[in-house]
């Protein structure tokens, strides 16, 4: 995944370029590089690294000129140096491209390329497109790029300028995000909003298949077979001062801070006479629902622990089978569906590649679709039947916090939506559920208390020289575990794993050895007993242990080294609360190693690439 | 869990039960003890560590006697040591018991019988028995043990002599394994029968609930609430020779060499023309087979890995929905069962609690069960309402391998006769899969081959001094690099991790660094594009990787290091193969950093406690 940036007009290109990077670095941040046409040629600059190393270079060798490209990567194929930067050129410096998304067939087109006697400088995938452009070029360059996206497979958005004709900026997307932003006497292209919003709210969404020509008074649409596409000008809303850091030394810090309001705004305006009212946002009948057969959660990485969470709450509420996919594995194992499959995407961005591709395939396959995505209008949330919007705001931290608990009361309120269309529970007992699902807000706030935010930041840089670390836990709480090693993997960089408590014992017990750090959650009554004689095991060989467990529990403590409690609430509830302690837990190791907690190594906010 | 003996007889029983403690290492092996009657009182010596340890506190104080009981300790609750070895007594010493099992509710036993002023010297659950017994003493021995056990939740094999009458042993079971030795003028008990098969082939095996009270020329057999109990005398028909190691340096290196014949004498007398017959073993009618609806696969460990692939393949051969769990999940998420739900239980001993109870429970609730086991007559099989043996032999590696295998060939056999039965697929393409079956065991030889062990051999010694390390692979690949990474983990001690390839990005890339050793596996033809995608994402970051890939395949050795090919297949059969060199690796890895690789620590090669 990478972000890309274009601008064509009558200003200077670098730094309305390096602004619109700046604010696509969560798209990746391993490198970055500008293209520049001067009025004569196209001059390249391009570093490894942040942005800030691009800037320094190009302090001492600026890029003027008022048609320009621009890229910031996260590696896909080849290490992350200045060779593999984008933008990519061919071998006379005629064309140069920047490029988000995968070239499949590279190997092929790059062994045919080097035949002909092209020479490669990369070890990219990108730098075919580059070569191709010279191959094939045929005097047009709308007709040229025509040619060469007809010989790529994969995944791509491109920005491509010329020598030939340095009056235009070509875009193409296919299944990795592109948007087109109009201004006056100036055009723009990125990979996402923010980048150009500074220039302007008017806005085209490309489209698979679709190219855009942008010259500076005008944008063309088209397929890439050349049909002309008409579009409706989207004008943008919102802005980016919601996404400031506010005061906490991290985005993530914030976040987590922020998801007691996340919570309320998710709950907001979908419950009525104490149940749940999704009347808004489900188009499905009772008959189409009572008609559901299964249902399939499909997501990655945090969406992906949400899912397995929904999973226990559905089953719970209407005992309608649920399976839950990690996305990329969804589309390849010939998943059994029909149109009395439900398929639900979950995604904060609604651009995660793998769940898109995964939902298109269920589409196709006659599935009914929901999304639960945070991102309006995003690519998820377009090609499902229904959205149930989790109302969490922009997150910028790489590692999710408030976008996870939304997204589970966003699958709590569908559940209870669904048991009470079914009448698979009494009303009371879903009343009571959604009492108790109004007072999560006040209750995670309780557990952002300090004296509470201590004890774990406290644990937290005790155990932060260990290398390895367990999580364990029983039924939901294994569930959490997932979500809990997950936060920690991806910002502290110590290799910790969840484990489902009573399968340890099964080969994993083996790596338990004196003093290694093992979080222990014990929240759900009807585990309790023998998550406990669990936790015996790890703790009779020397494990240094962490317990989270609710606040009446007086017992774990006699087991554990220390103890989180969390407020009282139903076992179906409990995720929501127990996942704040992982997060601050997490978010503290980082610190306390002293790593980039909002950006994390090797890692992109969204993952658009498969 | 844990393995016991007793004795009862003229001989002297410290020879004899250290002897059958010997045996029953493979159960647990962190501490052993004996307690002997000498005609007046009953002696104890107990160690922290192997048996080795004991027979040297024996040495210089031996424990003569005729009447005595053994333990061989795998810690649950306390750590390895003196104290908390079996047997343990009442403050007098009138009573000394042996325990394999767990006593849930000891926290709130002890707290009774401290207020009563029993004072307890270890930190064990099973002391509360010792001390219950004599406090609950009302002069009669067989009445007071069904007075204790009336108090006890949890599972146990309870051994117990007492000083009051030192002509009896009595025994007890609920829930974990028991089986009594009938000799002339002696008799036995033991967690299970290689323990006593020196002196006799003659056993019962006690059922849940039941007791047995030895004395030298007579057992007796009744219900915990009195009533007789009649059994038939079970003889053992084999031998222990099969299990010895046959030249190699260790069982795991033997075993994993055994599985080409394994693999062949699971497939034997199951095929017939050219198609899979299992109606000699499953009972299932064809309207039967064809109302199951659902198929939950559940099991522990490398089983559970076993049923992985199976819901791969049953799905696909029969496109019925296919579950798979961890059992000591399943119970307790409340599982979707009914009288259309097929469960399989996968297990090498037969005798896993996690799967047996989880068993039970879908039993229960009016599931149809299938048992996939190594052990004729083990619990699993026994309860189970058909049983498909695998043909592996004796396992005696705590680390599964050719039981692994067999599993796989069983589920394969299970797979394709439900497809015949159902009619879901070509004869043409069953019969296919059947021919590519039997060439399995010639294919596993060639990995055994020793220029190709001697590069996985090699790639093991290099990166053994790691303490991290990651395998990826997508689909059955994915199945396979979980199987590979557990083996791993449980005997080298290296913090491995099995990951979707695709899912890597969504997280757990931020733990990809210089150096750091992954596993990738690429031999699905439909996902090897993409895996290899994947592949150089990591190798971006700097991954040290060795690929598995087919043999055709010339493309992988590009974007890795080493390279190991595995005889072309059908993708469907892949794991069988695939599995090998994870195997093999484990293994040398193992060996290269000195650890002792047929009982790592921590684990017992079944798991008889939940």
């Amino acid at each position: 995944m990478c972000g890309i940036v274009g601008y064509i007009g009558s200003k200077e290109a670098q730094g309305i370029l390096l602004e619109g990077l700046s604010k696509l670095e969560y798209r990746g941040y391993d490198s970055a590089g500008l293209a520049v046409y001067n009025g004569e040629t196209i001059g390249v600059n391009k570093s490894k690294g942040r942005l800030a190393d691009l800037e320094a270079k190009l302090s001492t060798r600026s890029l003027p000129g008022n048609l320009g490209i621009g890229h910031t990567r996260w590696a896909t194929h080849g290490k992350p140096s200045d060779e593999n930067a984008h933008p990519h050129t061919d071998e006379h410096g005629m064309f140069a491209i920047v490029h988000n998304g995968i070239i499949e067939n590279y190997i092929e087109l790059k062994e045919e390329l080097i035949a002909k006697g092209h020479r490669f400088t990369s070890e990219t995938d990108t730098e075919v497109v580059a070569k191709l452009l010279a191959d094939l070029w045929d005097g047009d360059l709308v007709s040229t790029v025509r040619k060469v996206v007809a010989r790529l497979h994969g995944a791509y958005a491109l920005g491509i300028i010329s020598e030939y004709e340095p009056d235009k900026l070509v875009a193409v997307r296919l299944a990795s995000p592109l948007v087109v932003g109009l201004g006056k006497g100036e055009n723009f292209i990125a990979s996402d909003i923010p980048a150009i919003l500074k220039h302007t709210r008017e806005v085209y969404i490309l489209e698979d298949g679709e190219m855009a020509v942008l010259t500076a008074d005008r944008v063309q649409l088209m397929r890439v077979d050349g049909t002309p596409v008409e579009r409706e000008v989207m004008q943008v809303q919102w802005d980016m001062e919601t996404a400031e850091k506010g005061g906490y030394d991290h985005f993530m810090l914030k976040e987590i801070y922020e998801q007691p309001k996340a919570i309320r705004d998710t709950l907001a305006s979908r419950l009525k006479d104490g149940l749940v009212d999704l009347s808004k946002e489900i188009s499905l009948t009772k008959e189409e629902i009572q008609r559901i057969e299964r249902i399939h959660f499909v997501a990655c990485g945090t969406a992906y622990h949400a899912g397995l969470v929904g999973k226990y709450v559905v089953e719970k509420l209407t005992r309608i089978p649920v399976e839950v996919d990690v996305a990329s594995e969804y589309r390849y194992r010939e998943p059994i569906i029909n149109d009395r499959t439900l398929f639900i995407a979950v995604s904060q961005s609604g651009e995660t590649a793998d769940t898109l591709a995964a939902l298109k395939e269920a589409k196709k396959q006659g599935a009914k679709v929901l999304a639960i995505t945070n991102v309006v209008g995003s690519s998820v949330a377009r090609e499902a039947d229904d959205v149930i919007i989790t109302w969490a705001g922009p997150e910028i931290a790489v590692a999710s916090t408030k976008a996870y608990t939304s997204q589970l009361i966003a699958i709590y309120l569908f559940g209870i939506y669904l048991a009470q269309v079914l009448g698979t529970k009494e009303e009371a007992e879903l009343k009571e559920l959604v009492e108790h699902l109004l007072e999560l807000p006040e209750k995670t706030e309780e557990l952002l208390q300090p004296e509470k935010v201590k004890v774990v930041e406290q644990f937290a840089r005790d155990i932060a020289k260990h290398q390895n670390l367990f999580f364990i836990g029983r039924g939901l709480d294994y569930a959490v575990a997932l979500e809990g090693s997950l936060k920690l993997k991806e910002i502290s960089y110590i290799h910790s794993e969840a484990y489902a408590a009573g399968e340890l014992k099964h080969g994993t017990l083996a790596l338990i050895e004196e003093n290694i750090p093992v979080i222990a959650i014990a929240t759900q009554k009807a585990l309790y007993e023998k998550t406990v004689s669990n936790i015996q095991e790890v703790k009779a060989r020397g494990a240094h242990l962490l317990g989270v467990t609710v606040e009446e529990d007086t017992e774990l403590k006699k087991s554990v080294d220390e103890v989180i409690r969390i407020p009282a609430t139903m076992d179906l509830l409990a995720p929501v609360l127990t996942v704040v302690p992982l997060q601050l837990f997490a978010y503290y190791a980082c610190v306390e190693r002293g790593y980039d907690v909002d950006k994390p190594r090797n890692l992109a906010k969204s993952v658009t690439v498969e």
